[in-house]
């Protein structure tokens, strides 16, 4: 056996808690695969003195996550801290300048300081690999990078939020408001400390644009995002579209379109039949089509100690091996800066409205109500053209309240 | 822009044409995302002369494999030619000793030979990559190798021939019988020149046997899988099944045991509602089980000139990028032999038997017909419990015909 891979992990919540523990359960097994032993050398976290059910005790500790980047007896900086900037940012701009490989689950930091941070990491000499960062134990960042390098990727799809997930199934099948089962989640400990990060999108959307990246060779570019989160989706609208054979899902959609490249995370109508369409509960599942591949469908836990530390580990394992990919799949100084096409791709919307029942509006066809649900599948369209058309309409004074209007994705 | 990687081609069928294509249509992206330009300096088949609706002028010709393999002008050797002696076996083996790396779609040659060529290109310093050998488009290779490189891996299982796949579900949609299926298949061009490879589960035997080696770091031993086809599947059973629940898959399972390495290729029930039980058609999926990352599954095209060339042309990839991963997972030698383990993990098993109505056997059951039909679901069981049962009650002679029994799997 060789010389071993030294790890310097900073972050003790689940996910690191992870990590230790298949260090330590699978050490030969590790050695074996990897062709050296890998070694945890010193951890930092917030609290020293937290129970984590795990024995810390033969790893150094580092109160500063920046110290422990910079360790001269460290080879790989694990950061599962979390946040974009702060202590997150700084430890892992410490460890690039200080030589080290990284393997980091952060999806905001890379979303929003990627390029950058690639960057740095290429002028470095070392590599920066975020496989946790995208859909939990899913080996997504992998598949794209590398196992599908032959294609030109044409679309990636996928449902990247356990949590929003699970709300939209939950709904369904319990009958119940987005509100009571969002308080659920949030009780049961489902949802981030800022709910929104979930329920808005933006977890999912950073993930998104980390795929958008790889996919097409561009500079990650979360706030071309187009973001559109779960919290105006009805027990209503769950019910009609079950009735037309859909289902709801937040879905993330990116394609290079001819007006640019095109980045939605947003509640669509997918088929019920279709694998997006049966995905239940806090699974998540990718997507990915390219020119040759057609499609493949990748499935799995998108959280969660074990499935994230496994893929922390997949990482690991690359760099014990020796791999060195591009940070997003091809040199950080050839990806392109993408124009954003807002709803270039026309598509079908379910459109569900009030109608108020004046002479002209719904003649005769509610005849108690003083106004009627009116649904509606509309022919291809832009999102653009439905809002002109929808404002023209309620110009009209016909209409009760917002229209709500979901797009349905051809998956 | 470096030193190009220059490959030799050997067989163009619908794989190495398909690889071509893709060389020829993504020069610039695949020279951004490698790191150098991909080219193919030679190529080599059976007939020069027949019309593939592909440009090879610029390409060398060679008549034999062999002599492709040991030209001083390649470095990667694309074996896309099939079988496991001859032709296919000499051009490896001579890469290898001429010191190319190897990209293989050949699962037989790697499921009957893969250690030895594992042990060869590990001492000649060189790597076999073989993706395009085991479900087509589908990134499983790299995924279970490389992605899950931090788990104990705990079950592998699969549908990971296509053709039985849509025979089974044809079967099922147009109610026909097996053998009016197959006739059908074998038309429209399927199958393999030799359908027993399909239908008898032999081919996606070596995939299964190849997956397993990975995921349990044993030498591959493909002669160890019990192998079971799909042509004693009736019509019947399929209706019985979907009566019940279930869908009837030839489903590969690999997991290690108490008493040994458990491989097996057989018609198997699987839940109508779990992902395994909604494959249909020709496509593919894999689902890998480690103690870390819990369950994905993976599902795309398992054959097809687009997505296996895409298969190959990642490996490819990965060599241009410098990866030296072990052929299986893990240095050659340090693979073991595993004891075989026959049909060791119990299971409940469908039993459909024609019961002859004589007094003791059926009573006042069948009151018409002189035998009747009998379904059961036994508790868990194992095959040899399960077939030394049924000889004892056949030797009673009421049972009309041999029972047919299918395992009912857990996924």
């Amino acid at each position: 056996m060789t010389t071993p891979l030294r790890l310097g992990i900073a972050g003790l919540g689940t996910v690191g808690v992870g990590i230790v523990r298949i260090v330590q359960k699978h050490r030969p097994l590790l050695a074996t695969r990897a062709g050296c032993p890998v070694e945890i050398v010193a951890v930092s976290a917030r609290s020293k003195t937290k129970n984590r059910d795990v024995d810390l005790s033969k790893y150094d500790w580092e109160d500063d996550p920046v110290t422990l980047a910079r360790r001269d007896d460290i080879d790989v900086f694990v950061e599962v801290m979390g946040g974009h900037e702060g202590p997150a940012k700084d430890a892992t701009e410490a460890a690039i300048a200080a030589g080290k490989d990284v393997g980091s689950a952060n999806k905001a930091l890379l979303a929003i300081h990627g390029q950058a941070v690639a960057e740095a990491a290429e002028t470095a000499g070392r590599v920066i690999r975020f496989e946790a960062a995208v859909a939990g134990g899913i080996p997504v960042v992998k598949s794209l990078t590398e196992g599908l390098a032959g294609n030109e990727i044409t679309r990636v799809m996928g449902v990247m939020n356990g949590s929003c997930n699970y709300i939209l199934t939950r709904m369904e099948d319990a009958g119940l408001s987005y509100e009571a089962v969002f308080d659920e989640a949030n009780q049961l400990g489902f949802l981030e400390a800022d709910p929104e990060l979930d329920v808005g999108g933006i977890d999912a959307g950073h993930k998104l644009a980390l795929l958008s990246s790889i996919a097409f060779g561009t500079q990650v570019d979360f706030d071309a995002v187009e973001l559109e989160g779960i919290g105006s989706v009805t027990i209503e609208d769950i019910h009609q579209a079950a009735d037309m054979g859909y289902k709801i899902k937040l879905l993330g959609v990116a394609q290079m379109t001819g007006r640019g490249l095109e980045q939605r995370m947003s509640p669509c109508l997918v088929p019920d039949t279709s694998p997006l369409g049966q995905l239940a509960g806090g699974t998540n599942m990718v997507v990915l089509e390219g020119d040759a591949v057609t499609q493949v469908v990748l499935r799995g836990p998108g959280a969660g100690e074990g499935p994230t530390a496994s893929a922390v580990m997949g990482d690991v394992m690359d760099i014990a091996r020796g791999l060195r990919v591009s940070t997003f799949g091809q040199p950080a100084n050839t990806l392109r800066k993408a124009r954003a096409a807002r709803a270039a791709v026309p598509a079908p919307y379910y459109l569900r409205m009030q109608l108020i029942d004046k002479p002209g509006a719904l003649a005769k066809v509610a005849h108690e109500d003083t106004s009627a649900p009116v649904l509606i599948v509309t022919h291809k369209t832009t999102r653009t053209a439905l809002e002109e058309a929808l404002a023209d309409f309620k110009a009209t004074g016909v209409v009760a309240s917002d229209p709500v209007a979901i797009r349905i994705e051809a998956v």
